[in-house]
């Protein structure tokens, strides 16, 4: 696996892969400020749950880099404006808060002026980047066994490489699978309306050399029916201390699809995405998007202008349709004691 | 409603509203042989299971009459070759060999040459025609009970004017509600890969000023979840005997989906769906169209160019879990006995 869909640049600056772009072009970006990032973010050039955190703790260093110089108080003021700016971009993946919460903590807990906390908050960011490649390893590890020689995966939208610091949170025991010489194929549902499936998992399981065939989102039912998927495996973008969890629109009826053939439904997260605050899925916040996104395409209309048209770009997934998280920590079945 | 997917023109052609093409256009086309006929219907300019029979029947018709001047065994001759060009076509859609078959009957057991029988077969094209219309208004009859005012319907594809001789299958009962003052709001799915619900459903019902809001497909789950939905009404293209239908890929999941939040499932369809040659839906023959359908949008790449991709047009739902079938003849409720 060689995407890396975000790194640091000899300048340091922060290099993305504009993932809205793929597959038709690998378009590179470079990102000088914290509010670059932001946008960033909020136009899905960098999204994956994990990633967004990522993203959004280089991007304060990024953003605080030129406040290096700036006596304590007033770069902690800055610290905390910008943590405003990254933390407003989206609502839905807890990741973000809790990169942006871990940075502010360790930038309070470090004594100095903004030369010493902006280090430390430097090399903070690259923990979190670190860490998060590790987990990602881990859960691939833990994910391995659920993947028997000759499996049928389903999967939604992209908790790959792409999404993460390392080789992914739900293709992460794909990719080890593989790697280990296992026949292993993935059926990736498209994703409707932005096409993460299509554009981004198909992208890079085909790039990696992974066996897979694209379907659309609503094709999921007959193949279900037709016993030709031996478990579904999913990300995550919040999951709460019960182990609800909000994940790309359309998990929650592949979870119903799942239970109803009785096919075994996993969900793969690092420990970075409970959130331990939230009693059930019924209080994680979901994204509304843009209508655009629906109703069109490529710059074309494919709907009358005067329709309506809903985009929640999440749902939540109640924790009794989980057969058991996929975590760095080991699988984790119900009943859930997620909570840290 | 003044929309019109097929009529005659005054030289007896065949005009089409080219369907590929809404909504951003409103493109008519005159076909002046069943080749083209035929090539409209493979090519989705003509599409929706009762217009595929209406449309094959006329295909018909305007292929036979530059052969009114031959004797009988020649004329049925070529009757025959036209059917196997337009019966090959599409696949799942009983409405077609049926609309077909009729037509072969009827020349058959008319006295006479070439002449005699074209105004027999022309007659019986625009009685197909006419049919259809009555058959599409009896269904918003029998199915208006179904939706109270402040009902909240999901379709999915188009079963509406567009797909039919008169007011649609699935969405005949609406439009009536509609008429008679009901306030209806229509859930349409954007029904990918061919985005019938987005360019066609989403189209015609603004049209005929019925509310409706587009969502992708994989949005149903968390609206039936959000108990937003009171309930789903479809087409089919084909019914067999025990019930089973097949209907637009995704049909399935939304039974699935609907049975397990106990809303009320009804399938739409004429009498001319019900194919009694088959014991049950396992039988029913399931169109593949072509990957590119997935692979792009708008001409523009959307996967990997060595991604797979599976693109089954029709699924299967079991009689088990359809609430009522909403046909001409009235409600059907399991269980089935359909057979003729």
């Amino acid at each position: 696996m060689s995407i890396q869909p975000i790194s640091w640049t000899p300048t340091g600056a922060i290099r993305i892969l504009d993932q809205r772009a793929l597959p038709e072009a690998q378009i590179e970006r470079e990102l000088t400020t914290a509010d670059g990032v932001a946008e960033a973010i909020k136009t899905l050039q960098v999204r994956g749950a994990p990633l967004i955190g990522i993203a959004a703790a280089m991007g304060l260093a990024v953003g605080l880099r030129g406040h290096r110089g700036a006596p304590r108080s007033a770069f902690l003021a800055v610290l905390d404006d910008l943590i405003g700016v990254l933390g407003a971009t989206r609502p839905t993946a807890v990741n973000l808060p809790w990169a942006l919460e871990r940075m502010r903590r360790v930038a309070h807990a470090t004594t100095g002026e903004g030369a010493a906390l902006w280090d430390r908050l430097a090399a903070e960011a690259n923990a979190i980047w670190e860490e998060d490649r590790a987990m990602c390893r881990r859960i691939g590890e833990f994910g391995l066994p659920l993947l028997a020689d000759g499996a049928n995966v389903l999967t939604h939208c992209n908790a790959g490489a792409l999404a993460t610091g390392g080789i992914g949170t739900a293709l992460a025991p794909v990719y080890l699978a593989h790697e280990a010489g296992r026949r292993v194929h993935v059926f990736v549902g498209e994703t409707r309306p932005v096409l993460q499936g299509a554009r981004l998992t198909a992208w890079e399981l085909t790039h990696a050399g992974v066996p897979c065939t694209l379907i659309a989102d609503s094709a999921a039912g007959s193949l279900l029916r037709g016993a030709r998927v031996d478990l579904v495996l999913v990300g995550a973008d919040r999951i709460a201390a019960n182990g609800d969890f909000a994940n790309k629109i359309g998990t929650y009826s592949l979870a119903v699809l799942a239970h109803h053939h009785r096919v075994p439904f996993y969900c793969a997260a690092p420990a970075s995405t409970v959130d331990a605050s939230l009693a059930s899925g019924d209080a994680i916040p979901i994204e509304q998007r843009s209508a655009a996104e629906v109703k069109t395409f490529a710059g074309h209309p494919i709907a009358p202008p005067g329709a309506a048209a809903e985009n929640p770009a999440f749902d939540v997934t109640p924790a009794r349709y989980v057969t058991a998280f996929v975590t760095d920590r080991g699988l984790v079945h119900p009943p859930f004691g997620l909570a840290a």
